[in-house]
């Protein structure tokens, strides 16, 4: 009963732009895409954020071209499960994970949780060391819903990290540096309006749920999930070194990573 | 010996701004100051923020005019004690309150904490139920070793609330709305790098201190505070249908109010 009342009452219909053959195309090209880890720059900041991987149940919430399960596997996982719901990214994750890994990739939607429930339990598995998400929670419309399901699937003690687009990049209504008095600026203009927004982003229209930095803390919260650790990505002092053009990334964050765990 | 190793080994002096008669007397003409807290509008939302007051002993870093200590003890705090750097604000403090109230004011710095510990503690004090804080946190340079000393300072289970400038102020060269592409936009330009930053105010250069929301949270955990909620306040709807002029208020965060607790 607890669980209906929280079941959304307007049918959610998740946007699946990833099997928008030109945009998957243009996502592709991508640094991330081509390269996978070793491409995210914020990588290494997220891997710092996890727990033991060696042994561990893993799940993967928008695993895409499977560049994290396959991580996970490597180093030692007993199972990890992707979750996706763009079956281009489904062929291709499968195509590219030699069948010796204990990885499995199943389609389904984040927005309806009774399915997660569904396929994160029909192997069997009673619950996760770990539950993962990169740069996926921005795209998801039914966030309380979802870290409800995140803290059933996690045993007492486990561990749940994410990362998504800091909100201050959702809080320009245009996203991208204009000039200011001292050089590029960053233009908030709507940061405490929370909702959809419509980012054109690889020549498409792509929806994203704006969401403050408090509203994702607030949300771990009620559903039971405890901080551990909060990181507002910019590229290091070093990186930018290696990468001059990033400079101007300092300017504001870009990525939000958070752990968190079931007490 | 633990408590000497966290002594910081250069001697830092406290701007005290507030004793520069000029900019005393311009801040004695801001709304919060001649209207004390009702004329704060992020009160409400730091006061929801509060654990009980009844018979609570309570202290107060950066007590200024002493509003927030007088709505304590009226609201039935056993004992409170205001800590406050420049004389002139203790001055009108202890003139403005009652005698019969249990407030005691005291100077001391918060950049020095043996003083900190000596002052709260001469009293007989043993520890605090509230140590609260409002807008006094981004002038203060050694916030970690303050941390320290408000875990010190609270009895287990107690609350620590406060209030600063939201970051995105402090992370903006020039702290003004620019014209961007839809209205008024915030020019973020350095959120990423830390450090004191000197801002005209009221006429001066005062120096605060950029930190990250990131930071203030691993102080929080680093001094083994938990965090118990977080808001990023900016007027709600309610208010800017009061106040139209705040409607470009929402457009960034102005206050960042966070409560915590030791464990």
């Amino acid at each position: 009963m607890g669980r209906s009342k929280r079941r959304p009452t307007v049918v959610r219909v998740a946007q699946n732009i990833y099997d928008d053959p030109r945009f998957f195309d243009r996502y592709a090209e991508l640094d991330r895409s081509r390269r996978g880890l070793d491409g995210a720059p914020e990588w290494p900041s997220l891997r710092a954020l996890l727990p033991p991987i060696a042994g561990s149940r893993v799940l993967d919430l928008g695993s895409g071209y499977g560049w994290f399960a396959r991580w996970a596997a490597t180093n030692g996982a007993a199972e990890v499960r992707g979750i996706e719901l763009s079956e281009r990214m489904l062929d291709r994750a499968r195509a590219d994970t030699p069948a010796a890994l204990p990885v499995e990739f199943v389609q389904a939607d984040l927005e309806t949780l009774d399915t997660l429930d569904t396929v994160t339990n029909a192997g069997g598995v009673a619950g996760y060391d770990l539950v993962y998400s990169s740069l996926t929670l921005h795209y998801v419309a039914a966030l309380d819903e979802l870290l409800a399901a995140v803290h059933r699937l996690l045993v007492p003690g486990a561990a749940f990290v994410f990362s998504t687009e800091h909100p201050v990049l959702t809080g320009a209504t245009t996203p991208r540096f204009i000039g200011g008095d001292h050089g590029p600026a960053w233009p908030l203009d709507r940061y405490c309006d929370e909702g959809p927004v419509v980012v054109d982003w690889l020549g498409a229209g792509v929806v994203k749920h704006h969401r403050t930095i408090a509203t994702y803390l607030r949300g771990l919260r009620h559903a039971g999930l405890e901080l551990i650790d909060l990181v507002e990505w910019s590229p290091s002092a070093a990186q930018v070194a290696d990468e001059p053009s990033w400079e101007v990334e300092r300017r504001r964050p870009y990525f939000l990573l958070v752990s968190a765990r079931r007490p």
